[in-house]
């Protein structure tokens, strides 16, 4: 059994080290293997443009953030997802980092950037990819990325048992579609929303919370409220990702005929 | 503007002729230009194995089923998508048959058979399609092909307005991701489903009925009753099917990322 949950808070816009020291101390005495944080979790959500964006990223691989999380994973003895504004050189990503007591595992940049984030970050840049967690086989993906199925059958056929997906929710539409990708997957999937507002001079924006964790075949763990703080956590059984059968003769992910899915490729 | 709707009925197993009558003479006044009737509509469903199934198929090009239906289409000026159980030389596969006033247009073979299914029929050979009906695109997809994303997700590539989806469910999942499926894709789907029970020497199965139509954003429009008779029709826009902006900055098939969609040829 692994121990899997989120944390859903409210961040507070461009306040880097303040969101970090509530993440901390929320999170100090967490008992925990695997641990879902939302979309930009350090640094808020409704950049003004790219200047700003610049000025509020970090390069994980030299970040003080990473560096506290790694310390915080290595006192807990657990993983972390993370979204975080990744600074590359001259790019900007909105990124997912999975991180754990040995330091930094992987960097996901979000592949389909909702709405404004197209003027203030660049495009993912890598593949989807899992990696392993206790014997688990976790992907990443970001918010809006739900809405492309291609998102989670891609990280499912790459074996992920369980798919992390921080996010800051505008719309409401999500959640209730993450028990369908769960179903049509056979993965758990837990995300991690924020809730608040982010209150900019150029407009606000005000986020959904309602994070969730799903089991395979749409079973809902457990949702947040919508506009208040929570730390979850629930034991869950990997096994169960990992039959994929639906009747004696159907398996979700067997049954696919990859040969006629050639439109998807276009 | 197009009318487009289904017929839900209960077929009597085997009684290909008494089934075929219902149906003409259910919809012998209706005012529609797409109608969408379930999976195995003439035949019934759950076959004893191959070689009843054999003796209840037909040659849609040499079938009196499919001719008294383009009678119909013609009487009423209208297509209409059916399940129908074909033969071709040795194969027999779970059809879908789209039928208008000129005749036979086009054929789908079911891709992706659920449990029994497997004892009695070929798995599809022919790649997904959409065809043009009054200048709205039609693409077709059979019953469990529902829970693999990349059936609509294909058709809706290939441009399908309306995604017609002849069923005999037999679980409650289904109609649910319909929604998921309008909404990620941006089409209409109807899903014309059967009520009653196959109650055969080798066991008995239960339709579940709730046949339904959905407008794109996963707008449900109307959903029958899960045992009874319903011949429902609506006009609707098939340029909603067209807008895929889900903001001002997205669209949601401009903004598939197929270069990184590798794993899902997999």
């Amino acid at each position: 059994m692994l121990k899997v949950g989120y944390f859903q808070f409210r961040p507070l816009f461009g306040q880097v080290r303040k969101n970090l020291v509530k993440v901390l101390k929320a999170l100090e005495q967490v008992d925990a293997d695997l641990l879902v944080l939302p979309e930009l979790a350090f640094t808020g959500y409704y950049f003004s443009g790219r200047e700003e964006t610049a000025a509020l990223s970090e390069d994980p691989e030299r970040s003080d953030t990473v560096d506290s999380l790694v310390g915080l994973c290595k006192a807990r003895d657990m993983h972390i997802v993370t979204g975080f504004a990744e600074k590359k050189r001259d790019k900007l990503f909105n990124s997912s980092i999975l991180i754990g007591p040995e330091g930094l595992v992987h960097t996901y940049r979000k592949l389909h950037l909702f709405s404004e984030e197209k003027n203030c970050f660049d495009p993912g840049d890598l593949p989807l990819q899992v990696d392993e967690v206790r014997g688990a086989k976790v992907g990443m993906m970001i918010c809006f990325d739900w809405i492309f199925p291609e998102t989670v059958r891609s990280l499912s056929v790459l074996g992920a048992d369980i798919v992390c997906h921080p996010s800051n929710l505008v719309l409401s539409y999500c959640q209730q579609t993450m028990l369908s990708r769960t179903l049509e997957n056979g993965v758990y999937a837990i995300t991690a929303n924020r809730f608040g507002m982010d209150k900019r001079p150029h407009g606000e924006l005000k986020f959904t919370g309602k994070s969730q964790v799903v089991a395979p075949k749409g079973v809902l763990l457990n949702r947040a409220p919508s506009q208040r703080t929570q730390l979850f956590v629930c034991e869950i059984d990997v096994a169960a990702a990992r039959d994929k059968s639906i009747t004696a003769l159907n398996d979700i992910m067997g049954d696919r005929r990859p040969e006629f899915y050639d439109a998807l490729g276009k």
